[in-house]
């Protein structure tokens, strides 16, 4: 059973209700949280005879705004539906649980509730973004927006662990998303988690301009979460941009050229679905101990409906407890390791704690 | 004249040298700054007869390096091309300076002999990008990686000042690049800055994603460089990305098709020529008291002559004066207002400064 947050994101709850429906009638068991009158109510507007599906309702009558504060709001509401949502998974009620609301409040409430994963200091959202000939793994894509150096070696760690598992590929390239390729380049964090990177025993390419993030070069990309949302979200809108101006400029063509265009039309519909977002509808928010999928606020009801057959992919496949086992097996290692050069680090630039 | 660093940049001094030759055939007076033996062969090697040209030669022996320390080698390499260039634009024998090297050490030298302008604290690299209907001036991209709230505030009063005088909008609506709209949403020095600018008299209208950078939303963008280099890089990777994959698609077009797609060529040409950074090739740096242009560190022949193009025309419209005169007035304005204000976000917010 998958636990939906019904009441969280910019179009809740008619669109979330909408993608559950969706999933349910695939065959995936929905706990709908969230207050039982108003689903009700949405559910047999939505769906005449939705009873037969396999949907039960959480009651939770509180819901947290997009824009409350994380911290406070998971605290405040205890009977909000992403607090119940998110329960529900840890209290084993259900196997996973997906919300598209403030994902500020699911990170916190996922910390609290179900509790970070050996190693790791601030769980992070990681996923696959299109490149030219395959993908890359971007972690953080938006859950920690202050890092200290330490958070984006670790989220390194987490990208090592995630590929390595997933895809196969024994010693991943490991970069680091920079503004040069030089080691001098990058934000103070960038520059001291450098050489955190450099000194461990990860397969570190160096620096990787945004520019290059397309061109095959690594396996994973590490940066803090508030660049990484910049990065994915400027990707969005020049897709999108693209796509109009093409749409703009094809009014200038004459009747002919456009007969001709329209026949190309395909080709645009193969562009869009590599970058389309709502494919997968959301990520897995690496280091906790329960599958929790963090799904675009923006979702609609199709990426709803991904993002829950996502969540019950990651439960089926026991994904979280493979990769925490495989982080486990990685932290240690560096852990014996990373003593040593921290004190080489410290001393060389005379800090007192990286 | 213009001063241009020949030494400076990813492909230089060859490219530079060519850059450089074709905007003297234009009729630009260049001041070629390099080893003098080295420039001459080359300039003898690209263009047959290039004394003819109004180009003149400043001996500098020395380099700095793309991966040098910016402040290290801007103080120890005091003949090197790129101090030379600037120090030329400083001295008045060259209206302005053009440089497509180490961007770090354009700052340095620039702050060094240039000096900032009236209320400035950092000198920022601002420049237009291209939305769906027009364009959105962003400022910082690139020159500060590591910004306090208060220099995300003055980067906000230059980019006022400056979409003001030279798009003729007497209010520019100006907006602080975050992770979402919302108040709280934002890494630390973003939500500092968020509160200076909603108590000023700058038309704020909030934070912007990324995502709808281009949908005409505003007139400023503000980001610290770090930020704003990674977003620039973004887009520029995005488009060449598109555009692979089209290509790459089309050749599993049937042959009538693919006739089709070529007859459409020209369309993706206009797209391409909207993006085309080259078009202009270089930014001011805003701040400071003399025209300084940052080019493209992989800036191509026709990008440097842009460039230099650029700052020719900079020079002679006398931007950099208007610029600072502009941001002076709004400074002033500002200061006697942002005292009261400043007094109220510390009481606020418990902070010592902000």
């Amino acid at each position: 059973m998958i636990a939906v947050d019904a009441m969280g994101g910019d179009r809740a709850p008619e669109t979330i209700v909408k993608g559950a429906v969706a999933a349910a009638q695939k065959g995936i068991p929905i706990l709908l949280c969230g207050d039982k009158q108003l689903l009700e109510k949405i559910l047999t507007k939505v769906s005449f005879g939705w009873e037969k599906l396999p949907i039960q309702i959480d009651h939770a009558p509180e819901a947290i705004q997009m824009d409350d504060d994380p911290t406070k709001s998971v605290r405040s509401k205890k009977k909000s539906s992403l607090v119940c949502a998110i329960k529900a998974a840890t209290e084993q009620r259900a196997q996973a649980a997906v919300s598209a609301g403030n994902s500020g409040a699911v990170l916190v409430a996922a910390v609290l509730h179900s509790g970070r994963a050996f190693g790791v200091r601030r769980p992070a959202i990681g996923s696959f973004l299109p490149t030219k000939k395959g993908s890359v793994f971007c972690i953080d894509l938006g859950a920690n927006v202050d890092c200290k150096a330490d958070h984006l070696f670790q989220f390194g760690l987490m990208g090592h662990a995630f590929v390595s598992l997933f895809c196969g590929i024994e010693k991943p390239r490991i970069a680091l998303l920079s503004n040069g390729h030089e080691p001098y380049k990058g934000n103070e964090q960038v520059k001291k988690a450098y050489d955190l990177f450099a000194y461990s025993h990860l397969n570190f390419v160096g620096n990787i301009e945004s520019r290059e993030l397309f061109d095959d070069k690594t396996d994973v990309v590490v940066c803090d979460g508030f660049t990484g949302n910049v990065m994915l979200k400027t990707m969005h809108g020049m897709v999108s941009t693209l796509l109009f101006w093409l749409k703009q400029e094809s009014n200038n063509l004459s009747w002919f050229q456009r007969v001709l265009f329209y026949w190309n039309k395909q080709l645009f519909k193969q562009i869009k679905k590599r970058t389309d977002y709502a494919a997968v509808g959301g990520a897995l928010l690496l280091g906790v101990n329960h599958p929790i999928v963090v799904a675009h606020g923006s979702s609609d009801e199709r990426a709803v409906c991904n993002a829950i057959e996502f969540a019950y992919q990651a439960a089926q496949e026991k994904r979280v407890d493979a990769f925490n086992q495989a982080l486990k097996k990685i932290v240690k290692q560096e852990k014996s390791f990373t003593g040593v050069v921290r004190q080489k680090v410290r001393s060389l630039f005379g800090l007192r704690r990286v």
